[in-house]
Protein backbone atom coordinates (compact mmCIF):
# COMPACT_ATOMS: atom_id res chain seq x y z
CA UNK A 1 0.00 0.00 0.00
CA UNK A 2 1.62 3.50 -1.09
CA UNK A 3 1.04 6.41 1.24
CA UNK A 4 -1.75 9.04 0.83
CA UNK A 5 -0.61 12.53 -0.93
CA UNK A 6 -2.87 15.35 -1.01
CA UNK A 7 -2.75 17.25 -3.97
CA UNK A 8 -5.02 20.92 -3.41
CA UNK A 9 -5.13 23.62 -5.77
CA UNK A 10 -7.09 26.90 -5.85
CA UNK A 11 -8.14 29.62 -7.99
CA UNK A 12 -7.64 33.39 -8.04
CA UNK A 13 -10.94 33.85 -6.45
CA UNK A 14 -9.38 32.43 -2.78
CA UNK A 15 -6.39 34.07 -3.47
CA UNK A 16 -7.41 37.56 -4.19
CA UNK A 17 -9.80 37.97 -1.11
CA UNK A 18 -7.80 37.83 1.79
CA UNK A 19 -10.53 36.27 4.30
CA UNK A 20 -10.99 33.41 1.87
CA UNK A 21 -6.93 32.55 1.63
CA UNK A 22 -7.00 32.88 5.49
CA UNK A 23 -9.78 30.77 5.45
CA UNK A 24 -8.37 28.42 3.32
CA UNK A 25 -5.05 27.82 4.86
CA UNK A 26 -6.08 27.15 8.11
CA UNK A 27 -8.04 24.51 6.70
CA UNK A 28 -5.17 23.45 4.13
CA UNK A 29 -2.45 23.72 7.44
CA UNK A 30 -5.11 21.57 9.55
CA UNK A 31 -5.18 18.26 6.59
CA UNK A 32 -3.81 15.40 8.40
CA UNK A 33 -0.83 13.82 5.95
CA UNK A 34 1.51 14.29 3.29
CA UNK A 35 0.03 16.99 0.92
CA UNK A 36 1.10 19.91 -1.78
CA UNK A 37 -0.50 23.09 -2.66
CA UNK A 38 -1.03 24.69 -6.43
CA UNK A 39 -2.19 28.20 -6.63
CA UNK A 40 -3.06 30.00 -9.55
CA UNK A 41 -2.56 33.43 -9.71
CA UNK A 42 -6.17 35.34 -10.28
CA UNK A 43 -6.56 39.10 -11.65
CA UNK A 44 -4.30 40.54 -9.83
CA UNK A 45 -1.40 39.98 -12.73
CA UNK A 46 -3.55 41.38 -15.03
CA UNK A 47 -4.43 44.48 -12.26
CA UNK A 48 -0.35 44.99 -11.88
CA UNK A 49 0.36 44.46 -15.60
CA UNK A 50 -2.45 47.09 -16.39
CA UNK A 51 -0.87 49.64 -13.57
CA UNK A 52 2.72 49.15 -15.08
CA UNK A 53 1.12 50.21 -18.86
CA UNK A 54 1.44 46.16 -19.97
CA UNK A 55 -1.68 45.58 -21.87
CA UNK A 56 -3.15 42.36 -22.42
CA UNK A 57 -3.08 40.65 -26.10
CA UNK A 58 -5.93 39.23 -26.59
CA UNK A 59 -6.23 36.41 -30.23
CA UNK A 60 -9.37 34.78 -29.90
CA UNK A 61 -10.28 35.66 -26.76
CA UNK A 62 -7.28 33.76 -25.76
CA UNK A 63 -4.19 35.77 -23.41
CA UNK A 64 -1.32 35.86 -25.17
CA UNK A 65 1.88 35.66 -23.12
CA UNK A 66 4.37 38.26 -24.02
CA UNK A 67 8.08 38.79 -22.36
CA UNK A 68 6.69 41.60 -20.69
CA UNK A 69 3.57 40.18 -19.46
CA UNK A 70 5.90 37.06 -18.58
CA UNK A 71 7.89 39.24 -16.41
CA UNK A 72 4.51 40.43 -14.49
CA UNK A 73 3.26 36.73 -13.91
CA UNK A 74 6.72 35.79 -12.05
CA UNK A 75 6.99 38.70 -10.09
CA UNK A 76 2.81 38.62 -9.01
CA UNK A 77 2.73 34.11 -9.07
CA UNK A 78 5.95 33.33 -8.22
CA UNK A 79 7.14 36.27 -6.18
CA UNK A 80 3.71 38.59 -4.29
CA UNK A 81 1.62 35.23 -4.34
CA UNK A 82 3.49 32.76 -3.52
CA UNK A 83 5.71 33.68 -1.16
CA UNK A 84 2.68 35.53 1.38
CA UNK A 85 1.11 32.04 1.06
CA UNK A 86 4.56 30.37 2.40
CA UNK A 87 4.74 32.87 5.26
CA UNK A 88 1.17 32.52 6.03
CA UNK A 89 1.56 29.10 6.40
CA UNK A 90 4.74 28.91 8.51
CA UNK A 91 2.28 31.36 10.75
CA UNK A 92 -0.13 28.04 10.72
CA UNK A 93 2.73 25.82 11.77
CA UNK A 94 3.25 24.48 8.25
CA UNK A 95 6.71 24.26 7.31
CA UNK A 96 5.68 25.30 3.45
CA UNK A 97 8.73 25.66 0.61
CA UNK A 98 7.27 28.46 -2.40
CA UNK A 99 8.12 26.51 -5.85
CA UNK A 100 8.40 27.31 -9.48
CA UNK A 101 9.01 24.56 -11.99
CA UNK A 102 12.29 25.76 -11.91
CA UNK A 103 13.30 25.24 -8.89
CA UNK A 104 14.84 21.77 -8.22
CA UNK A 105 13.98 21.25 -11.95
CA UNK A 106 10.55 20.05 -10.37
CA UNK A 107 8.40 21.08 -13.95
CA UNK A 108 10.38 20.97 -17.16
CA UNK A 109 8.00 22.12 -19.97
CA UNK A 110 8.27 22.79 -23.90
CA UNK A 111 7.02 26.50 -24.79
CA UNK A 112 3.83 25.86 -27.09
CA UNK A 113 4.56 25.23 -30.83
CA UNK A 114 3.34 27.95 -33.13
CA UNK A 115 0.96 26.93 -35.55
CA UNK A 116 -2.39 29.03 -35.77
CA UNK A 117 -1.63 31.25 -32.78
CA UNK A 118 1.45 32.42 -31.25
CA UNK A 119 0.77 31.95 -26.98
CA UNK A 120 4.13 33.17 -26.97
CA UNK A 121 5.91 32.33 -23.07
CA UNK A 122 3.34 29.53 -22.28
CA UNK A 123 4.86 26.29 -21.64
CA UNK A 124 3.27 22.46 -21.95
CA UNK A 125 4.61 20.12 -19.22
CA UNK A 126 7.00 17.58 -20.28
CA UNK A 127 8.63 15.99 -16.94
CA UNK A 128 7.89 15.87 -13.34
CA UNK A 129 11.11 15.47 -11.09
CA UNK A 130 9.07 13.60 -8.94
CA UNK A 131 11.89 12.04 -6.79
CA UNK A 132 13.10 15.30 -6.37
CA UNK A 133 9.48 16.76 -5.22
CA UNK A 134 9.88 13.81 -2.63
CA UNK A 135 12.80 14.58 -1.24
CA UNK A 136 11.17 18.14 -0.29
CA UNK A 137 8.02 16.06 1.13
CA UNK A 138 10.55 13.61 2.68
CA UNK A 139 12.32 16.27 4.54
CA UNK A 140 9.20 17.48 6.43
CA UNK A 141 8.67 20.45 4.13
CA UNK A 142 5.03 20.96 2.22
CA UNK A 143 5.84 22.43 -1.54
CA UNK A 144 3.73 25.14 -2.91
CA UNK A 145 3.67 25.60 -6.57
CA UNK A 146 2.58 28.28 -8.48
CA UNK A 147 1.80 28.36 -11.97
CA UNK A 148 5.16 28.77 -14.06
CA UNK A 149 7.42 25.95 -15.35
CA UNK A 150 10.65 26.34 -17.14
CA UNK A 151 12.27 25.01 -20.01
CA UNK A 152 15.79 23.27 -19.29
CA UNK A 153 17.37 25.98 -20.94
CA UNK A 154 16.88 28.91 -18.88
CA UNK A 155 12.94 30.18 -19.85
CA UNK A 156 10.33 30.51 -17.36
CA UNK A 157 7.23 29.63 -19.22
CA UNK A 158 3.87 30.51 -17.73
CA UNK A 159 1.44 27.36 -17.45
CA UNK A 160 -1.66 26.89 -16.57
CA UNK A 161 -2.03 26.00 -12.77
CA UNK A 162 -4.70 23.11 -13.39
CA UNK A 163 -2.79 21.10 -15.90
CA UNK A 164 0.26 22.03 -13.31
CA UNK A 165 -1.86 20.24 -10.52
CA UNK A 166 -3.16 17.25 -12.47
CA UNK A 167 0.92 16.67 -14.07
CA UNK A 168 2.44 17.20 -10.65
CA UNK A 169 -0.13 14.74 -9.49
CA UNK A 170 0.42 11.82 -12.44
CA UNK A 171 4.63 12.27 -11.40
CA UNK A 172 3.59 11.72 -7.76
CA UNK A 173 1.08 9.09 -8.18
CA UNK A 174 4.24 6.78 -9.16
CA UNK A 175 5.56 7.27 -5.42
CA UNK A 176 1.91 8.36 -3.68
CA UNK A 177 -1.49 6.80 -3.29
CA UNK A 178 -2.31 10.29 -5.11
CA UNK A 179 -5.49 12.42 -4.65
CA UNK A 180 -6.41 15.83 -6.09
CA UNK A 181 -8.60 18.50 -4.35
CA UNK A 182 -9.45 21.29 -7.52
CA UNK A 183 -10.90 23.60 -4.94
CA UNK A 184 -13.28 26.54 -6.96
CA UNK A 185 -16.54 28.39 -6.61
CA UNK A 186 -19.18 25.72 -7.37
CA UNK A 187 -20.12 22.98 -4.66
CA UNK A 188 -18.76 20.04 -7.36
CA UNK A 189 -20.33 19.39 -10.69
CA UNK A 190 -23.68 20.34 -11.48
CA UNK A 191 -26.60 18.18 -12.59
CA UNK A 192 -28.46 21.38 -13.04
CA UNK A 193 -26.38 24.63 -13.50
CA UNK A 194 -28.94 26.74 -11.95
CA UNK A 195 -29.39 24.38 -8.68
CA UNK A 196 -25.96 24.94 -6.34
CA UNK A 197 -27.32 21.92 -4.32
CA UNK A 198 -27.79 19.48 -7.37
CA UNK A 199 -24.03 18.58 -6.86
CA UNK A 200 -22.90 14.92 -8.68
CA UNK A 201 -21.67 13.53 -5.63
CA UNK A 202 -19.49 10.20 -7.32
CA UNK A 203 -18.53 10.33 -11.12
CA UNK A 204 -17.23 7.22 -12.79
CA UNK A 205 -16.06 7.09 -16.68
CA UNK A 206 -19.36 5.33 -17.21
CA UNK A 207 -21.88 7.94 -16.05
CA UNK A 208 -18.94 10.87 -17.15
CA UNK A 209 -20.11 9.12 -20.84
CA UNK A 210 -23.77 9.34 -19.97
CA UNK A 211 -23.47 12.94 -18.34
CA UNK A 212 -21.72 14.00 -21.85
CA UNK A 213 -23.86 12.24 -24.25
CA UNK A 214 -27.09 14.40 -22.09
CA UNK A 215 -25.25 17.51 -22.40
CA UNK A 216 -25.00 18.13 -18.83
CA UNK A 217 -21.28 18.75 -18.88
CA UNK A 218 -20.46 21.61 -21.02
CA UNK A 219 -18.85 24.72 -21.53
CA UNK A 220 -15.68 25.26 -19.12
CA UNK A 221 -16.52 21.56 -17.33
CA UNK A 222 -15.51 19.65 -20.67
CA UNK A 223 -11.68 20.14 -20.30
CA UNK A 224 -11.53 20.67 -16.95
CA UNK A 225 -13.23 16.84 -16.66
CA UNK A 226 -11.14 15.28 -19.49
CA UNK A 227 -8.20 16.90 -17.83
CA UNK A 228 -9.18 14.41 -14.73
CA UNK A 229 -9.58 11.49 -16.73
CA UNK A 230 -6.72 11.83 -18.13
CA UNK A 231 -4.91 11.73 -14.69
CA UNK A 232 -7.01 8.94 -13.09
CA UNK A 233 -5.84 6.98 -16.39
CA UNK A 234 -1.82 7.95 -15.86
CA UNK A 235 -2.07 6.66 -11.93
CA UNK A 236 -3.88 9.31 -9.94
CA UNK A 237 -6.23 7.71 -7.70
CA UNK A 238 -8.99 10.14 -6.76
CA UNK A 239 -10.22 13.68 -8.05
CA UNK A 240 -12.35 15.87 -5.60
CA UNK A 241 -14.07 19.31 -7.12
CA UNK A 242 -16.22 21.53 -4.44
CA UNK A 243 -14.87 24.20 -2.67
CA UNK A 244 -13.10 24.71 0.05
CA UNK A 245 -15.02 23.15 2.71
CA UNK A 246 -14.22 19.62 1.28
CA UNK A 247 -11.06 19.60 3.21
CA UNK A 248 -13.02 19.21 6.37
CA UNK A 249 -14.03 15.84 5.83
CA UNK A 250 -17.37 16.31 7.81
CA UNK A 251 -18.39 17.97 4.65
CA UNK A 252 -19.45 15.28 1.60
CA UNK A 253 -21.38 17.58 -0.80
CA UNK A 254 -19.01 17.68 -3.53
CA UNK A 255 -18.09 15.66 -6.55
CA UNK A 256 -15.30 12.49 -6.28
CA UNK A 257 -14.71 11.39 -10.07
CA UNK A 258 -12.60 7.87 -10.05
CA UNK A 259 -12.23 5.89 -13.36
CA UNK B 1 37.43 17.62 9.87
CA UNK B 2 34.12 20.10 8.72
CA UNK B 3 33.07 19.85 4.92
CA UNK B 4 33.89 23.20 3.16
CA UNK B 5 30.66 25.52 2.17
CA UNK B 6 31.00 28.51 -0.16
CA UNK B 7 28.35 31.66 0.39
CA UNK B 8 28.32 33.64 -2.25
CA UNK B 9 27.01 37.47 -2.43
CA UNK B 10 26.43 38.77 -5.30
CA UNK B 11 24.96 42.71 -5.30
CA UNK B 12 22.77 44.53 -7.97
CA UNK B 13 25.22 45.28 -10.42
CA UNK B 14 25.56 42.15 -11.78
CA UNK B 15 21.83 41.31 -11.39
CA UNK B 16 21.01 44.40 -14.13
CA UNK B 17 23.34 43.60 -16.11
CA UNK B 18 22.14 40.44 -18.34
CA UNK B 19 26.28 39.61 -19.49
CA UNK B 20 27.66 39.89 -16.07
CA UNK B 21 24.86 38.28 -14.76
CA UNK B 22 25.26 35.23 -17.23
CA UNK B 23 29.33 35.05 -16.79
CA UNK B 24 28.78 35.26 -13.26
CA UNK B 25 26.41 32.36 -12.93
CA UNK B 26 28.58 30.05 -15.26
CA UNK B 27 31.94 30.99 -12.65
CA UNK B 28 29.12 29.90 -9.83
CA UNK B 29 27.77 26.45 -11.65
CA UNK B 30 31.90 25.77 -12.03
CA UNK B 31 32.30 26.25 -8.91
CA UNK B 32 33.22 23.09 -6.80
CA UNK B 33 31.94 21.95 -3.55
CA UNK B 34 28.69 22.74 -1.89
CA UNK B 35 27.75 25.97 -2.09
CA UNK B 36 24.56 28.76 -1.59
CA UNK B 37 24.11 31.80 -3.28
CA UNK B 38 22.72 35.32 -2.04
CA UNK B 39 21.46 38.06 -4.39
CA UNK B 40 20.51 41.45 -3.54
CA UNK B 41 17.99 43.15 -6.17
CA UNK B 42 19.34 46.53 -7.00
CA UNK B 43 17.98 49.47 -8.67
CA UNK B 44 14.82 46.78 -10.19
CA UNK B 45 12.50 47.71 -7.85
CA UNK B 46 12.96 50.82 -7.20
CA UNK B 47 12.14 51.28 -11.17
CA UNK B 48 8.95 49.16 -10.93
CA UNK B 49 8.14 51.24 -7.98
CA UNK B 50 8.20 54.28 -9.66
CA UNK B 51 6.20 52.84 -12.77
CA UNK B 52 4.11 51.77 -10.45
CA UNK B 53 3.46 55.35 -8.69
CA UNK B 54 5.06 54.09 -5.75
CA UNK B 55 7.50 56.64 -4.23
CA UNK B 56 10.70 55.69 -2.08
CA UNK B 57 9.96 57.50 0.97
CA UNK B 58 13.71 57.99 2.63
CA UNK B 59 14.12 59.61 5.92
CA UNK B 60 17.55 60.95 6.60
CA UNK B 61 18.57 59.47 3.64
CA UNK B 62 17.60 56.11 4.53
CA UNK B 63 14.66 54.17 2.42
CA UNK B 64 11.20 53.62 4.16
CA UNK B 65 9.87 50.08 3.37
CA UNK B 66 6.18 50.93 3.80
CA UNK B 67 3.62 48.24 2.46
CA UNK B 68 3.58 48.82 -1.05
CA UNK B 69 7.24 48.82 -1.26
CA UNK B 70 7.44 45.57 0.46
CA UNK B 71 5.14 44.20 -2.13
CA UNK B 72 7.62 45.45 -4.47
CA UNK B 73 10.53 44.12 -3.16
CA UNK B 74 8.78 40.56 -2.59
CA UNK B 75 7.23 41.03 -6.44
CA UNK B 76 11.24 42.02 -7.78
CA UNK B 77 13.47 39.99 -5.40
CA UNK B 78 11.40 36.67 -4.46
CA UNK B 79 9.72 36.73 -7.85
CA UNK B 80 11.70 38.34 -10.80
CA UNK B 81 14.83 38.52 -10.06
CA UNK B 82 15.42 34.80 -7.37
CA UNK B 83 13.17 32.65 -10.62
CA UNK B 84 15.06 33.87 -13.51
CA UNK B 85 18.51 33.11 -11.43
CA UNK B 86 17.28 29.67 -10.77
CA UNK B 87 16.15 28.74 -14.26
CA UNK B 88 19.62 30.24 -15.22
CA UNK B 89 21.14 28.38 -12.92
CA UNK B 90 18.97 25.03 -13.80
CA UNK B 91 20.18 25.71 -18.01
CA UNK B 92 23.95 25.03 -16.24
CA UNK B 93 23.27 21.94 -14.44
CA UNK B 94 23.24 23.22 -11.64
CA UNK B 95 20.05 22.27 -9.63
CA UNK B 96 18.90 25.73 -8.08
CA UNK B 97 15.89 26.01 -5.54
CA UNK B 98 15.20 29.78 -4.73
CA UNK B 99 14.32 30.56 -1.41
CA UNK B 100 13.30 33.65 0.76
CA UNK B 101 13.68 33.48 4.28
CA UNK B 102 10.02 32.50 4.81
CA UNK B 103 10.65 28.86 2.89
CA UNK B 104 11.13 26.40 5.13
CA UNK B 105 11.44 28.96 7.86
CA UNK B 106 14.84 29.14 7.07
CA UNK B 107 15.37 33.04 8.48
CA UNK B 108 13.41 34.66 11.04
CA UNK B 109 13.33 37.96 11.78
CA UNK B 110 11.94 40.53 14.04
CA UNK B 111 10.50 44.04 12.76
CA UNK B 112 12.92 46.59 13.45
CA UNK B 113 11.82 48.33 16.76
CA UNK B 114 10.86 51.61 16.09
CA UNK B 115 13.10 54.69 17.67
CA UNK B 116 14.28 57.26 15.98
CA UNK B 117 12.64 56.40 12.27
CA UNK B 118 10.49 53.81 11.63
CA UNK B 119 12.06 51.44 8.91
CA UNK B 120 8.83 49.63 8.20
CA UNK B 121 8.72 46.06 7.21
CA UNK B 122 12.14 45.81 7.72
CA UNK B 123 13.59 42.60 9.50
CA UNK B 124 16.55 42.43 11.80
CA UNK B 125 17.67 38.64 11.54
CA UNK B 126 17.07 36.26 14.56
CA UNK B 127 17.54 33.04 13.54
CA UNK B 128 18.71 30.58 11.13
CA UNK B 129 17.56 27.26 10.31
CA UNK B 130 20.56 25.68 9.69
CA UNK B 131 19.60 22.23 9.59
CA UNK B 132 16.68 22.33 7.25
CA UNK B 133 18.77 24.54 4.79
CA UNK B 134 21.46 21.73 4.92
CA UNK B 135 18.57 19.24 3.81
CA UNK B 136 18.42 21.10 1.13
CA UNK B 137 21.95 21.00 0.23
CA UNK B 138 22.14 16.92 1.18
CA UNK B 139 19.44 16.01 -1.18
CA UNK B 140 21.68 18.03 -3.66
CA UNK B 141 20.11 21.22 -4.21
CA UNK B 142 21.51 24.77 -3.93
CA UNK B 143 19.91 27.42 -2.19
CA UNK B 144 19.41 31.08 -3.83
CA UNK B 145 18.25 33.24 -1.08
CA UNK B 146 17.35 36.83 -2.17
CA UNK B 147 16.91 39.40 0.47
CA UNK B 148 13.98 38.72 2.37
CA UNK B 149 13.18 37.01 5.55
CA UNK B 150 9.76 36.94 7.73
CA UNK B 151 8.61 36.99 11.33
CA UNK B 152 6.94 33.46 11.26
CA UNK B 153 3.91 35.17 12.08
CA UNK B 154 3.08 36.07 8.79
CA UNK B 155 4.92 39.19 7.88
CA UNK B 156 7.57 39.40 5.39
CA UNK B 157 10.03 41.80 6.07
CA UNK B 158 12.96 43.30 3.74
CA UNK B 159 16.77 42.62 5.06
CA UNK B 160 20.07 43.45 3.76
CA UNK B 161 21.50 40.70 1.77
CA UNK B 162 24.96 41.42 2.82
CA UNK B 163 23.39 40.51 6.59
CA UNK B 164 21.50 37.50 5.49
CA UNK B 165 24.85 36.47 3.91
CA UNK B 166 26.53 36.63 7.01
CA UNK B 167 23.88 35.27 9.14
CA UNK B 168 23.15 32.16 7.20
CA UNK B 169 26.86 31.65 6.79
CA UNK B 170 27.30 32.05 10.63
CA UNK B 171 24.37 29.16 11.23
CA UNK B 172 25.71 27.24 8.09
CA UNK B 173 29.30 27.34 10.13
CA UNK B 174 27.53 24.80 13.11
CA UNK B 175 27.74 22.03 10.45
CA UNK B 176 30.24 23.72 7.42
CA UNK B 177 33.80 24.71 7.71
CA UNK B 178 32.18 27.95 5.86
CA UNK B 179 33.47 30.95 3.98
CA UNK B 180 31.83 33.59 2.21
CA UNK B 181 32.43 35.58 -1.05
CA UNK B 182 31.32 39.13 -1.01
CA UNK B 183 31.01 39.61 -4.84
CA UNK B 184 31.28 43.66 -5.50
CA UNK B 185 32.91 46.18 -8.04
CA UNK B 186 36.37 46.52 -6.36
CA UNK B 187 38.91 44.56 -6.94
CA UNK B 188 38.96 44.29 -2.44
CA UNK B 189 39.94 46.28 0.17
CA UNK B 190 41.82 49.24 -1.34
CA UNK B 191 44.78 51.04 0.68
CA UNK B 192 44.25 53.72 -2.10
CA UNK B 193 40.94 54.21 -3.02
CA UNK B 194 42.25 56.02 -6.28
CA UNK B 195 44.33 52.93 -7.03
CA UNK B 196 42.01 49.77 -8.16
CA UNK B 197 44.84 47.69 -7.85
CA UNK B 198 46.32 48.52 -4.28
CA UNK B 199 44.59 45.32 -2.85
CA UNK B 200 45.07 44.24 0.55
CA UNK B 201 45.29 40.74 0.22
CA UNK B 202 45.02 39.54 3.60
CA UNK B 203 43.54 41.32 6.65
CA UNK B 204 43.73 40.00 9.81
CA UNK B 205 41.83 41.84 13.35
CA UNK B 206 45.24 42.98 13.96
CA UNK B 207 46.24 44.61 10.66
CA UNK B 208 42.09 46.25 10.59
CA UNK B 209 42.73 47.60 14.06
CA UNK B 210 45.57 49.30 12.28
CA UNK B 211 44.01 50.53 9.12
CA UNK B 212 41.04 51.38 11.00
CA UNK B 213 43.26 53.63 12.90
CA UNK B 214 45.21 55.02 9.86
CA UNK B 215 41.74 56.03 8.60
CA UNK B 216 42.21 53.73 5.31
CA UNK B 217 39.16 52.02 6.31
CA UNK B 218 36.07 54.38 6.03
CA UNK B 219 32.75 55.42 4.97
CA UNK B 220 31.03 52.40 3.19
CA UNK B 221 33.73 49.83 4.14
CA UNK B 222 33.56 50.16 7.44
CA UNK B 223 30.48 48.90 8.08
CA UNK B 224 31.22 45.97 5.91
CA UNK B 225 34.23 44.74 7.94
CA UNK B 226 32.46 45.11 10.87
CA UNK B 227 30.23 42.50 9.81
CA UNK B 228 32.53 40.48 8.60
CA UNK B 229 34.81 40.36 11.65
CA UNK B 230 31.16 39.78 13.54
CA UNK B 231 30.40 37.10 11.46
CA UNK B 232 34.71 35.53 12.08
CA UNK B 233 33.45 35.47 15.35
CA UNK B 234 30.89 33.57 15.49
CA UNK B 235 31.81 30.40 13.26
CA UNK B 236 33.17 31.20 9.78
CA UNK B 237 36.30 30.49 8.39
CA UNK B 238 37.25 33.09 6.02
CA UNK B 239 35.79 35.97 3.81
CA UNK B 240 36.76 37.03 0.63
CA UNK B 241 35.93 40.57 -0.71
CA UNK B 242 36.47 40.96 -5.05
CA UNK B 243 35.18 41.26 -8.38
CA UNK B 244 33.34 38.13 -9.10
CA UNK B 245 36.81 36.95 -11.09
CA UNK B 246 38.11 35.64 -7.50
CA UNK B 247 35.61 32.44 -7.69
CA UNK B 248 38.17 31.44 -10.69
CA UNK B 249 40.65 30.34 -8.51
CA UNK B 250 43.57 31.72 -10.89
CA UNK B 251 43.04 34.99 -9.64
CA UNK B 252 44.59 35.91 -6.71
CA UNK B 253 43.74 39.58 -6.78
CA UNK B 254 40.96 39.89 -4.09
CA UNK B 255 41.02 40.43 -0.38
CA UNK B 256 40.93 37.89 2.25
CA UNK B 257 40.08 38.41 5.63
CA UNK B 258 40.60 35.81 8.83
CA UNK B 259 40.59 36.34 12.58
Amino acid sequence: MKEKLSIIKIGGNIIEDETSLQAFLKLFANLEGKKILVHGGGKRATHIASKLGIESQMVNGRRITDAETLEVITMVYGGLVNKNVVAKLQALNTNAIGLTGADINSIQSVKRPVKDIDFGFVGDVESVAHDSIDKLIQAGFTPVFCAISHDGNGQLLNTNADTITSQVAIGMSKLYDTSIYYCFELNGVLEDINDKNSVVKHIDNSLYQDLLAKGIIADGMLPKLENCFAALKNGVSTINMGNTEMLTQENDNFTKITL
